[in-house]
Protein backbone atom coordinates (compact mmCIF):
# COMPACT_ATOMS: atom_id res chain seq x y z
CA UNK A 1 0.00 0.00 0.00
CA UNK A 2 2.84 2.07 0.70
CA UNK A 3 3.88 5.17 -2.43
CA UNK A 4 7.82 4.65 -3.10
CA UNK A 5 9.92 6.21 -0.56
CA UNK A 6 10.73 8.93 -2.97
CA UNK A 7 7.14 10.26 -2.86
CA UNK A 8 6.79 10.34 0.39
CA UNK A 9 6.31 13.60 2.49
CA UNK A 10 8.76 13.04 4.49
CA UNK A 11 11.05 12.78 1.97
CA UNK A 12 9.25 16.13 -0.16
CA UNK A 13 10.27 17.72 3.25
CA UNK A 14 13.56 16.63 3.26
CA UNK A 15 14.33 18.38 0.28
CA UNK A 16 12.92 21.56 0.39
CA UNK A 17 14.48 21.49 3.81
CA UNK A 18 17.72 21.18 2.36
CA UNK A 19 17.36 24.11 0.22
CA UNK A 20 15.54 26.27 2.14
CA UNK A 21 15.33 24.96 5.70
CA UNK A 22 12.62 23.92 7.84
CA UNK A 23 10.92 27.11 8.58
CA UNK A 24 6.66 26.79 7.32
CA UNK A 25 5.31 30.41 6.42
CA UNK A 26 1.77 29.95 7.86
CA UNK A 27 -0.82 31.70 5.59
CA UNK A 28 -3.52 33.50 8.10
CA UNK A 29 -5.55 35.70 6.29
CA UNK A 30 -7.23 36.52 9.21
CA UNK A 31 -9.63 40.04 9.11
CA UNK A 32 -7.36 42.45 10.99
CA UNK A 33 -4.29 40.99 8.20
CA UNK A 34 -6.62 41.82 5.40
CA UNK A 35 -6.96 45.24 6.82
CA UNK A 36 -3.36 45.74 7.55
CA UNK A 37 -2.82 44.84 4.21
CA UNK A 38 -4.71 47.57 2.98
CA UNK A 39 -7.35 44.50 1.69
CA UNK A 40 -10.91 44.48 2.37
CA UNK A 41 -12.34 41.72 4.29
CA UNK A 42 -13.99 39.95 1.31
CA UNK A 43 -13.56 37.38 -1.40
CA UNK A 44 -11.95 39.81 -3.32
CA UNK A 45 -9.59 40.63 -0.86
CA UNK A 46 -8.55 37.40 0.11
CA UNK A 47 -8.39 36.80 -3.75
CA UNK A 48 -5.68 39.29 -3.54
CA UNK A 49 -3.65 38.23 -0.90
CA UNK A 50 -3.70 34.94 -2.59
CA UNK A 51 -2.05 36.22 -5.62
CA UNK A 52 0.66 38.13 -2.91
CA UNK A 53 1.16 34.58 -1.56
CA UNK A 54 2.11 32.65 -4.74
CA UNK A 55 3.98 35.48 -5.85
CA UNK A 56 6.24 35.20 -3.36
CA UNK A 57 6.37 32.30 -1.44
CA UNK A 58 8.02 30.01 -3.98
CA UNK A 59 11.50 30.54 -3.57
CA UNK A 60 11.92 32.06 -0.21
CA UNK A 61 10.59 29.60 1.66
CA UNK A 62 10.12 25.18 1.00
CA UNK A 63 6.52 25.21 3.08
CA UNK A 64 3.72 27.07 3.69
CA UNK A 65 0.58 26.26 6.03
CA UNK A 66 -2.71 27.67 5.21
CA UNK A 67 -5.30 28.38 8.19
CA UNK A 68 -8.16 26.81 6.91
CA UNK A 69 -10.52 28.97 8.90
CA UNK A 70 -9.73 32.28 7.23
CA UNK A 71 -10.62 30.60 4.22
CA UNK A 72 -13.76 29.09 5.41
CA UNK A 73 -15.48 32.46 6.78
CA UNK A 74 -15.52 33.66 3.21
CA UNK A 75 -18.15 30.39 2.31
CA UNK A 76 -17.70 28.73 -1.23
CA UNK A 77 -15.82 31.87 -2.42
CA UNK A 78 -12.99 31.43 0.11
CA UNK A 79 -12.91 27.80 -0.47
CA UNK A 80 -12.29 28.86 -4.45
CA UNK A 81 -9.65 31.01 -3.43
CA UNK A 82 -8.18 28.11 -0.91
CA UNK A 83 -7.94 25.23 -4.15
CA UNK A 84 -6.08 27.80 -5.94
CA UNK A 85 -3.46 28.95 -3.18
CA UNK A 86 -2.82 24.70 -2.53
CA UNK A 87 -2.37 24.20 -6.13
CA UNK A 88 -0.52 27.24 -6.68
CA UNK A 89 2.15 26.38 -4.97
CA UNK A 90 1.86 22.77 -5.17
CA UNK A 91 2.42 23.68 -8.77
CA UNK A 92 5.27 26.19 -7.88
CA UNK A 93 7.26 23.17 -5.67
CA UNK A 94 5.58 24.82 -2.02
CA UNK A 95 5.10 22.19 0.00
CA UNK A 96 1.47 22.47 1.08
CA UNK A 97 0.60 21.27 5.18
CA UNK A 98 -3.33 22.38 5.03
CA UNK A 99 -4.67 23.38 9.00
CA UNK A 100 -8.01 21.78 8.78
CA UNK A 101 -8.04 20.29 12.17
CA UNK A 102 -10.38 17.48 11.09
CA UNK A 103 -11.71 14.57 13.05
CA UNK A 104 -14.57 12.56 13.74
CA UNK A 105 -16.10 8.91 14.01
CA UNK A 106 -14.53 6.62 10.96
CA UNK A 107 -17.47 6.92 8.01
CA UNK A 108 -17.24 10.70 8.20
CA UNK A 109 -13.29 10.90 7.94
CA UNK A 110 -13.90 9.11 4.80
CA UNK A 111 -15.26 11.94 3.57
CA UNK A 112 -12.54 14.74 5.20
CA UNK A 113 -9.88 12.23 3.43
CA UNK A 114 -11.46 12.52 0.25
CA UNK A 115 -11.56 16.13 0.38
CA UNK A 116 -8.08 16.78 1.34
CA UNK A 117 -5.50 14.14 0.54
CA UNK A 118 -4.44 12.58 -2.89
CA UNK A 119 -4.55 13.86 -6.35
CA UNK A 120 -8.07 13.39 -6.52
CA UNK A 121 -9.32 15.45 -3.37
CA UNK A 122 -10.21 19.00 -4.49
CA UNK A 123 -7.90 20.42 -1.62
CA UNK A 124 -5.46 17.62 -1.82
CA UNK A 125 -2.45 18.96 -0.18
CA UNK A 126 1.04 17.60 0.94
CA UNK A 127 -0.26 16.73 4.31
CA UNK A 128 -3.16 18.18 6.96
CA UNK A 129 -3.71 18.49 10.37
CA UNK A 130 -6.34 16.38 12.17
CA UNK A 131 -7.94 16.66 15.60
CA UNK A 132 -7.91 13.13 17.89
CA UNK A 133 -11.15 14.04 20.51
CA UNK A 134 -13.03 10.99 18.98
CA UNK A 135 -9.48 8.64 19.15
CA UNK A 136 -6.89 8.14 17.19
CA UNK A 137 -7.82 5.14 15.97
CA UNK A 138 -10.93 6.33 14.53
CA UNK A 139 -8.59 7.63 12.27
CA UNK A 140 -8.39 4.98 10.12
CA UNK A 141 -9.59 6.76 6.64
CA UNK A 142 -6.63 9.23 6.87
CA UNK A 143 -3.82 6.58 7.71
CA UNK A 144 -4.90 4.48 4.58
CA UNK A 145 -5.83 7.57 2.50
CA UNK A 146 -2.04 9.01 3.61
CA UNK A 147 -0.14 6.48 3.32
CA UNK A 148 -1.70 5.63 -0.39
CA UNK A 149 -1.53 9.06 -1.80
CA UNK A 150 2.55 9.80 -0.16
CA UNK A 151 0.59 12.65 2.06
CA UNK A 152 1.58 13.62 5.47
CA UNK A 153 -0.82 14.01 8.49
CA UNK A 154 0.07 15.63 11.70
CA UNK A 155 -2.30 14.73 14.92
CA UNK A 156 -2.47 17.27 17.16
CA UNK A 157 -0.58 16.20 20.32
CA UNK A 158 0.26 18.98 22.09
CA UNK A 159 -0.88 22.47 20.80
CA UNK A 160 0.52 25.73 21.31
CA UNK A 161 -2.04 27.40 23.43
CA UNK A 162 -2.16 27.14 27.95
CA UNK A 163 -5.78 25.69 27.31
CA UNK A 164 -5.05 22.65 25.85
CA UNK A 165 -2.83 21.33 28.97
CA UNK A 166 -5.82 19.70 30.93
CA UNK A 167 -7.09 17.95 28.59
CA UNK A 168 -3.78 16.68 27.05
CA UNK A 169 -2.30 16.18 29.70
CA UNK A 170 -5.14 13.93 31.16
CA UNK A 171 -4.34 10.28 32.04
CA UNK A 172 -6.16 7.16 30.59
CA UNK A 173 -7.06 3.98 32.32
CA UNK A 174 -3.46 2.58 30.67
CA UNK A 175 -1.70 4.91 32.98
CA UNK A 176 -0.68 7.07 30.41
CA UNK A 177 -1.15 10.80 29.52
CA UNK A 178 -3.18 11.60 26.24
CA UNK A 179 -0.08 13.04 24.79
CA UNK A 180 2.32 9.81 25.39
CA UNK A 181 -0.55 7.76 24.37
CA UNK A 182 -0.70 9.10 20.66
CA UNK A 183 2.91 9.58 20.35
CA UNK A 184 2.98 5.97 21.24
CA UNK A 185 -0.08 5.03 18.17
CA UNK A 186 1.92 7.13 15.62
CA UNK A 187 4.88 5.38 16.76
CA UNK A 188 3.51 2.17 15.91
CA UNK A 189 1.79 3.20 12.94
CA UNK A 190 4.64 4.44 11.35
CA UNK A 191 7.11 1.58 12.08
CA UNK A 192 4.72 -0.86 10.45
CA UNK A 193 4.19 1.78 7.06
CA UNK A 194 8.43 1.45 7.52
CA UNK A 195 8.22 -1.96 7.23
CA UNK A 196 5.85 -1.89 4.47
CA UNK A 197 7.75 0.32 2.76
CA UNK A 198 10.77 -2.24 3.14
CA UNK A 199 9.45 -5.47 1.96
CA UNK A 200 7.67 -3.65 -1.06
CA UNK A 201 11.60 -2.79 -2.19
CA UNK A 202 11.84 0.77 -1.45
CA UNK A 203 14.63 1.44 1.03
CA UNK A 204 13.36 1.13 4.87
CA UNK A 205 12.17 4.62 5.57
CA UNK A 206 13.59 6.28 8.57
CA UNK A 207 10.67 8.76 9.07
CA UNK A 208 6.67 7.39 8.74
CA UNK A 209 4.03 9.69 7.71
CA UNK A 210 2.14 10.19 10.49
CA UNK A 211 3.21 13.21 12.43
CA UNK A 212 2.36 14.99 15.15
CA UNK A 213 1.44 19.31 15.91
CA UNK A 214 3.46 19.51 18.80
CA UNK A 215 4.70 23.02 20.16
CA UNK A 216 7.75 24.17 22.47
CA UNK A 217 5.85 26.14 23.86
CA UNK A 218 5.06 24.40 27.28
CA UNK A 219 8.97 23.26 27.90
CA UNK A 220 10.70 20.50 27.15
CA UNK A 221 8.74 16.96 26.48
CA UNK A 222 9.30 15.07 30.06
CA UNK A 223 8.87 11.70 29.99
CA UNK A 224 8.11 11.71 26.35
CA UNK A 225 10.12 10.28 23.41
CA UNK A 226 9.94 12.51 20.13
CA UNK A 227 12.27 10.75 18.59
CA UNK A 228 10.88 7.39 18.62
CA UNK A 229 8.04 8.78 17.25
CA UNK A 230 9.62 8.16 13.57
CA UNK A 231 7.23 10.71 12.66
CA UNK A 232 7.67 14.68 11.35
CA UNK A 233 6.44 17.98 13.97
CA UNK A 234 4.87 20.36 13.03
CA UNK A 235 5.63 22.96 15.68
CA UNK A 236 3.40 25.80 16.18
CA UNK A 237 3.77 28.90 17.88
CA UNK A 238 6.42 30.38 16.73
CA UNK A 239 7.01 34.04 17.05
CA UNK A 240 4.08 35.48 17.89
CA UNK A 241 2.36 32.82 19.96
CA UNK A 242 5.34 32.74 22.20
CA UNK A 243 8.03 29.90 20.94
CA UNK A 244 11.56 31.12 20.38
CA UNK A 245 14.04 29.22 18.24
CA UNK A 246 15.97 28.54 21.49
CA UNK A 247 12.87 26.66 22.61
CA UNK A 248 12.68 25.00 19.47
CA UNK A 249 16.12 23.38 19.88
CA UNK A 250 15.85 22.34 23.10
CA UNK A 251 11.84 20.54 22.96
CA UNK A 252 13.22 18.85 19.89
CA UNK A 253 16.64 17.73 21.05
CA UNK A 254 16.53 14.44 20.01
CA UNK A 255 15.56 15.12 16.05
CA UNK A 256 16.16 18.26 15.55
CA UNK A 257 16.28 17.45 11.88
CA UNK A 258 12.28 16.56 11.89
CA UNK A 259 10.85 19.46 12.76
CA UNK A 260 8.55 22.05 10.74
CA UNK A 261 8.76 25.24 12.90
CA UNK A 262 5.99 27.40 11.87
CA UNK A 263 5.01 31.10 12.29
CA UNK A 264 2.54 33.39 10.54
CA UNK A 265 1.49 36.51 12.16
CA UNK A 266 4.93 37.68 12.53
CA UNK A 267 6.15 37.38 9.06
CA UNK A 268 2.90 38.23 7.63
CA UNK A 269 3.10 41.43 9.44
CA UNK A 270 5.83 42.53 6.96
CA UNK A 271 3.09 42.44 4.37
CA UNK A 272 2.29 42.84 1.84
CA UNK A 273 5.26 44.52 0.22
CA UNK A 274 7.05 41.12 -1.21
CA UNK A 275 10.26 42.65 -0.50
CA UNK A 276 9.86 42.89 3.42
CA UNK A 277 7.94 39.90 3.45
CA UNK A 278 11.41 37.84 1.94
CA UNK A 279 13.20 39.56 4.41
CA UNK A 280 11.49 38.88 7.53
CA UNK A 281 11.47 34.81 6.44
CA UNK A 282 15.06 34.87 5.09
CA UNK A 283 15.49 36.30 8.85
CA UNK A 284 13.37 34.03 11.00
CA UNK A 285 14.64 31.25 8.55
CA UNK A 286 17.69 31.47 9.14
CA UNK A 287 17.56 31.73 13.19
CA UNK A 288 15.46 28.31 13.38
CA UNK A 289 17.39 26.98 10.36
CA UNK A 290 20.91 27.15 12.93
CA UNK A 291 19.13 26.92 16.15
CA UNK A 292 17.51 23.53 14.81
CA UNK A 293 21.29 22.67 13.11
CA UNK A 294 22.40 21.97 16.99
CA UNK B 1 -24.67 40.54 25.66
CA UNK B 2 -27.26 37.35 25.35
CA UNK B 3 -30.08 38.41 22.75
CA UNK B 4 -33.93 38.19 23.42
CA UNK B 5 -34.46 35.10 25.13
CA UNK B 6 -37.18 34.69 22.54
CA UNK B 7 -34.33 34.02 19.93
CA UNK B 8 -32.40 31.45 21.61
CA UNK B 9 -31.69 28.28 19.82
CA UNK B 10 -32.94 26.51 22.89
CA UNK B 11 -36.08 28.11 22.47
CA UNK B 12 -36.38 27.72 18.97
CA UNK B 13 -35.34 23.63 19.66
CA UNK B 14 -38.51 23.90 22.28
CA UNK B 15 -41.10 25.31 19.68
CA UNK B 16 -39.88 22.35 16.91
CA UNK B 17 -40.04 20.00 19.41
CA UNK B 18 -43.63 20.52 20.33
CA UNK B 19 -44.67 20.77 17.00
CA UNK B 20 -42.40 17.83 15.13
CA UNK B 21 -41.03 15.96 18.41
CA UNK B 22 -37.02 15.80 19.38
CA UNK B 23 -35.58 13.64 16.00
CA UNK B 24 -33.12 15.41 13.87
CA UNK B 25 -32.23 14.13 10.61
CA UNK B 26 -29.08 13.66 10.14
CA UNK B 27 -27.91 14.70 6.49
CA UNK B 28 -24.84 12.69 5.38
CA UNK B 29 -24.55 12.62 1.45
CA UNK B 30 -21.63 10.34 1.66
CA UNK B 31 -20.53 8.42 -1.54
CA UNK B 32 -22.40 5.70 -1.06
CA UNK B 33 -25.39 7.00 -0.36
CA UNK B 34 -25.44 9.23 -3.33
CA UNK B 35 -25.16 5.67 -5.32
CA UNK B 36 -27.72 4.10 -3.42
CA UNK B 37 -29.77 7.13 -4.46
CA UNK B 38 -28.83 7.07 -8.37
CA UNK B 39 -27.22 10.32 -7.78
CA UNK B 40 -23.29 10.54 -9.32
CA UNK B 41 -21.07 11.07 -6.76
CA UNK B 42 -19.96 14.78 -7.64
CA UNK B 43 -20.88 18.09 -7.36
CA UNK B 44 -24.15 17.61 -9.49
CA UNK B 45 -24.82 14.81 -7.76
CA UNK B 46 -24.86 16.72 -3.89
CA UNK B 47 -27.18 19.52 -5.47
CA UNK B 48 -29.45 16.64 -6.55
CA UNK B 49 -29.51 15.84 -2.74
CA UNK B 50 -29.64 19.10 -1.68
CA UNK B 51 -32.99 19.46 -3.88
CA UNK B 52 -34.51 16.01 -2.13
CA UNK B 53 -33.90 17.56 1.69
CA UNK B 54 -35.31 20.93 1.08
CA UNK B 55 -38.19 18.82 -0.74
CA UNK B 56 -38.74 16.57 1.91
CA UNK B 57 -37.51 17.55 5.45
CA UNK B 58 -39.64 20.82 5.94
CA UNK B 59 -43.22 19.51 7.72
CA UNK B 60 -42.03 16.53 8.50
CA UNK B 61 -38.91 16.78 10.57
CA UNK B 62 -37.95 19.81 12.95
CA UNK B 63 -34.42 19.93 12.82
CA UNK B 64 -32.16 18.49 10.38
CA UNK B 65 -27.97 18.03 10.84
CA UNK B 66 -25.70 18.43 7.82
CA UNK B 67 -22.29 16.45 8.20
CA UNK B 68 -20.06 19.04 6.37
CA UNK B 69 -17.26 16.51 5.73
CA UNK B 70 -20.10 14.76 2.53
CA UNK B 71 -20.07 18.31 0.98
CA UNK B 72 -16.67 19.31 2.06
CA UNK B 73 -15.27 16.71 -0.27
CA UNK B 74 -16.68 18.22 -3.39
CA UNK B 75 -14.80 21.61 -3.11
CA UNK B 76 -15.89 24.96 -2.99
CA UNK B 77 -19.05 23.67 -5.22
CA UNK B 78 -19.50 21.47 -2.44
CA UNK B 79 -19.98 24.11 -0.26
CA UNK B 80 -21.86 26.53 -2.33
CA UNK B 81 -24.40 23.25 -1.99
CA UNK B 82 -24.22 23.38 1.54
CA UNK B 83 -24.39 26.98 1.66
CA UNK B 84 -28.02 26.48 -0.53
CA UNK B 85 -29.10 23.56 2.08
CA UNK B 86 -28.48 25.95 5.11
CA UNK B 87 -30.46 28.95 3.95
CA UNK B 88 -33.39 26.78 2.62
CA UNK B 89 -33.64 25.19 5.39
CA UNK B 90 -34.07 28.03 7.49
CA UNK B 91 -36.03 29.73 5.61
CA UNK B 92 -38.17 26.84 5.93
CA UNK B 93 -38.31 26.75 9.08
CA UNK B 94 -36.18 24.15 9.68
CA UNK B 95 -33.13 24.34 12.14
CA UNK B 96 -30.05 23.41 11.16
CA UNK B 97 -27.05 21.82 13.13
CA UNK B 98 -24.28 22.05 11.22
CA UNK B 99 -22.13 19.10 12.28
CA UNK B 100 -18.36 20.64 11.83
CA UNK B 101 -16.65 19.67 14.80
CA UNK B 102 -14.37 22.65 14.36
CA UNK B 103 -11.84 23.76 16.85
CA UNK B 104 -8.63 25.61 17.23
CA UNK B 105 -6.59 28.11 19.14
CA UNK B 106 -8.88 31.25 20.18
CA UNK B 107 -7.36 33.55 17.19
CA UNK B 108 -8.59 30.43 14.86
CA UNK B 109 -11.62 30.01 16.08
CA UNK B 110 -12.52 33.23 15.41
CA UNK B 111 -12.27 32.69 11.72
CA UNK B 112 -14.33 29.64 12.23
CA UNK B 113 -16.72 31.45 14.50
CA UNK B 114 -17.32 33.88 11.71
CA UNK B 115 -17.46 31.00 8.67
CA UNK B 116 -20.64 29.78 10.71
CA UNK B 117 -22.23 31.54 13.49
CA UNK B 118 -24.82 34.71 12.92
CA UNK B 119 -26.20 36.39 10.23
CA UNK B 120 -23.31 37.75 8.73
CA UNK B 121 -21.71 34.31 8.68
CA UNK B 122 -21.94 32.71 4.71
CA UNK B 123 -23.23 29.25 6.55
CA UNK B 124 -24.52 30.73 9.77
CA UNK B 125 -26.34 28.00 11.03
CA UNK B 126 -28.83 27.52 13.79
CA UNK B 127 -25.93 25.58 15.83
CA UNK B 128 -22.62 24.09 15.23
CA UNK B 129 -20.53 21.21 16.60
CA UNK B 130 -17.23 22.05 18.20
CA UNK B 131 -14.61 19.73 19.64
CA UNK B 132 -12.31 20.46 22.36
CA UNK B 133 -8.78 18.84 22.13
CA UNK B 134 -7.35 22.14 22.36
CA UNK B 135 -9.10 23.45 25.36
CA UNK B 136 -13.01 24.18 26.10
CA UNK B 137 -11.57 27.38 27.66
CA UNK B 138 -9.74 28.44 23.74
CA UNK B 139 -13.22 28.93 22.77
CA UNK B 140 -14.30 31.78 23.91
CA UNK B 141 -14.98 32.79 20.19
CA UNK B 142 -17.70 30.11 19.99
CA UNK B 143 -19.20 31.30 23.23
CA UNK B 144 -19.62 35.03 22.50
CA UNK B 145 -20.46 34.79 18.86
CA UNK B 146 -23.63 31.93 19.68
CA UNK B 147 -24.28 34.14 22.85
CA UNK B 148 -24.57 37.33 20.48
CA UNK B 149 -26.34 35.57 17.77
CA UNK B 150 -28.80 33.50 19.56
CA UNK B 151 -27.17 30.34 18.32
CA UNK B 152 -26.48 26.92 19.72
CA UNK B 153 -23.62 25.25 20.28
CA UNK B 154 -22.44 21.48 20.78
CA UNK B 155 -19.18 20.58 22.13
CA UNK B 156 -18.30 17.05 21.68
CA UNK B 157 -18.31 15.74 25.35
CA UNK B 158 -19.20 11.81 24.78
CA UNK B 159 -18.80 10.59 21.18
CA UNK B 160 -20.86 7.40 19.79
CA UNK B 161 -17.73 5.76 18.16
CA UNK B 162 -15.65 3.23 21.16
CA UNK B 163 -12.52 4.87 19.52
CA UNK B 164 -13.13 8.41 21.30
CA UNK B 165 -13.49 6.68 25.06
CA UNK B 166 -9.85 6.13 26.17
CA UNK B 167 -9.17 10.31 25.79
CA UNK B 168 -12.60 11.17 26.98
CA UNK B 169 -12.42 8.73 30.07
CA UNK B 170 -8.83 10.42 30.95
CA UNK B 171 -8.04 12.44 34.27
CA UNK B 172 -7.04 15.43 34.38
CA UNK B 173 -4.98 17.39 36.87
CA UNK B 174 -8.39 18.39 38.69
CA UNK B 175 -8.69 15.03 39.46
CA UNK B 176 -12.15 14.75 37.04
CA UNK B 177 -12.69 12.45 33.57
CA UNK B 178 -12.66 15.18 30.81
CA UNK B 179 -15.85 14.23 30.23
CA UNK B 180 -16.73 15.33 33.74
CA UNK B 181 -14.57 19.07 33.74
CA UNK B 182 -16.39 19.88 29.58
CA UNK B 183 -19.22 19.21 31.05
CA UNK B 184 -18.75 21.50 34.48
CA UNK B 185 -17.19 24.48 32.33
CA UNK B 186 -20.17 24.05 30.16
CA UNK B 187 -22.52 24.53 33.23
CA UNK B 188 -21.02 27.28 34.19
CA UNK B 189 -21.30 28.94 31.03
CA UNK B 190 -24.79 28.29 30.96
CA UNK B 191 -25.68 29.56 34.60
CA UNK B 192 -23.91 32.98 33.78
CA UNK B 193 -25.72 33.63 30.63
CA UNK B 194 -28.90 32.17 32.63
CA UNK B 195 -28.20 34.81 34.54
CA UNK B 196 -27.29 37.77 32.17
CA UNK B 197 -30.77 37.39 30.24
CA UNK B 198 -32.15 37.69 33.88
CA UNK B 199 -30.49 40.68 34.84
CA UNK B 200 -31.26 42.36 31.34
CA UNK B 201 -35.23 42.07 32.07
CA UNK B 202 -35.77 38.87 29.88
CA UNK B 203 -37.00 35.60 31.31
CA UNK B 204 -34.79 33.30 32.97
CA UNK B 205 -33.69 30.98 30.75
CA UNK B 206 -34.24 27.45 32.00
CA UNK B 207 -31.82 26.15 29.00
CA UNK B 208 -28.83 27.62 28.30
CA UNK B 209 -27.26 27.78 24.66
CA UNK B 210 -24.15 25.59 25.24
CA UNK B 211 -24.81 21.67 24.72
CA UNK B 212 -22.76 18.69 24.67
CA UNK B 213 -22.98 16.39 21.57
CA UNK B 214 -22.85 13.13 24.07
CA UNK B 215 -24.16 9.59 22.89
CA UNK B 216 -26.26 7.44 24.31
CA UNK B 217 -24.19 4.54 23.29
CA UNK B 218 -21.88 4.10 25.72
CA UNK B 219 -24.90 3.36 28.28
CA UNK B 220 -25.69 5.51 31.47
CA UNK B 221 -23.67 8.44 32.12
CA UNK B 222 -22.54 7.26 35.61
CA UNK B 223 -21.08 10.20 37.95
CA UNK B 224 -22.10 12.88 35.60
CA UNK B 225 -25.29 15.48 36.45
CA UNK B 226 -26.79 15.58 32.67
CA UNK B 227 -29.60 17.68 33.74
CA UNK B 228 -27.33 20.47 35.80
CA UNK B 229 -25.22 21.37 32.70
CA UNK B 230 -28.66 23.08 32.01
CA UNK B 231 -28.07 22.97 28.10
CA UNK B 232 -28.81 20.63 25.21
CA UNK B 233 -27.23 16.82 24.46
CA UNK B 234 -27.34 16.38 20.57
CA UNK B 235 -26.97 12.28 20.55
CA UNK B 236 -25.75 10.75 17.71
CA UNK B 237 -25.90 7.20 16.90
CA UNK B 238 -28.93 6.36 17.14
CA UNK B 239 -29.58 3.19 14.48
CA UNK B 240 -26.65 2.31 12.31
CA UNK B 241 -24.05 3.48 15.09
CA UNK B 242 -25.73 1.71 17.66
CA UNK B 243 -28.19 3.64 20.49
CA UNK B 244 -31.81 2.76 20.78
CA UNK B 245 -35.15 4.63 21.81
CA UNK B 246 -34.62 2.82 25.11
CA UNK B 247 -30.73 3.54 25.60
CA UNK B 248 -31.87 7.26 24.52
CA UNK B 249 -34.34 7.72 28.07
CA UNK B 250 -31.90 5.56 29.86
CA UNK B 251 -29.06 7.74 29.81
CA UNK B 252 -30.89 11.01 29.60
CA UNK B 253 -33.31 10.17 32.32
CA UNK B 254 -32.86 13.13 34.29
CA UNK B 255 -33.27 15.64 31.54
CA UNK B 256 -35.57 14.11 28.75
CA UNK B 257 -36.74 17.01 26.87
CA UNK B 258 -33.28 18.56 26.53
CA UNK B 259 -32.28 15.65 24.11
CA UNK B 260 -31.74 16.12 20.21
CA UNK B 261 -31.10 12.30 19.03
CA UNK B 262 -29.92 12.29 15.78
CA UNK B 263 -30.12 9.69 12.74
CA UNK B 264 -28.88 9.98 9.46
CA UNK B 265 -27.94 6.45 7.70
CA UNK B 266 -31.07 4.60 9.07
CA UNK B 267 -33.21 7.18 7.87
CA UNK B 268 -31.49 8.01 4.66
CA UNK B 269 -31.38 5.01 3.12
CA UNK B 270 -35.49 4.94 3.12
CA UNK B 271 -34.40 7.94 0.41
CA UNK B 272 -34.40 9.19 -2.68
CA UNK B 273 -38.34 8.21 -2.09
CA UNK B 274 -39.98 11.29 -0.98
CA UNK B 275 -43.14 9.24 0.67
CA UNK B 276 -40.97 6.30 2.18
CA UNK B 277 -38.07 8.66 3.79
CA UNK B 278 -41.60 10.67 5.21
CA UNK B 279 -42.19 7.28 6.85
CA UNK B 280 -39.48 6.14 7.64
CA UNK B 281 -38.91 9.64 9.95
CA UNK B 282 -42.20 9.31 10.85
CA UNK B 283 -42.03 5.77 12.74
CA UNK B 284 -38.33 6.70 14.20
CA UNK B 285 -39.51 9.92 15.29
CA UNK B 286 -42.93 8.48 17.31
CA UNK B 287 -40.53 5.88 18.68
CA UNK B 288 -38.11 8.66 19.81
CA UNK B 289 -40.82 11.13 21.17
CA UNK B 290 -42.59 8.34 22.94
CA UNK B 291 -39.48 6.97 24.14
CA UNK B 292 -38.18 10.33 25.80
CA UNK B 293 -41.87 11.29 27.05
CA UNK B 294 -40.75 9.10 30.13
Amino acid sequence: MAGPAQDSFARRFEAVRAKHGPLVLGLDPAASLLRSWGLPDDADGLEAFVDVALDTAPGIVGTVKPQSAFFECHGWQGIKALQRLVSGMREAGVLVVLDVKRGDVGSTNDGYAAAYLGSEAPLGADAITVTPYLGIEAMGAFFSAALRSGSGLFVVVRSSNPEGRLLQRAVGDDGQSVEASLLRTLAERNAAACREAAAAGADERQVGPFGAVFTANHGRPENLDLAAMRGLFLAPGLGAQGASPADLAECFASCPDRVLPSASRSLLEAGPDAGRLRDAVSALGDEVRSALAG
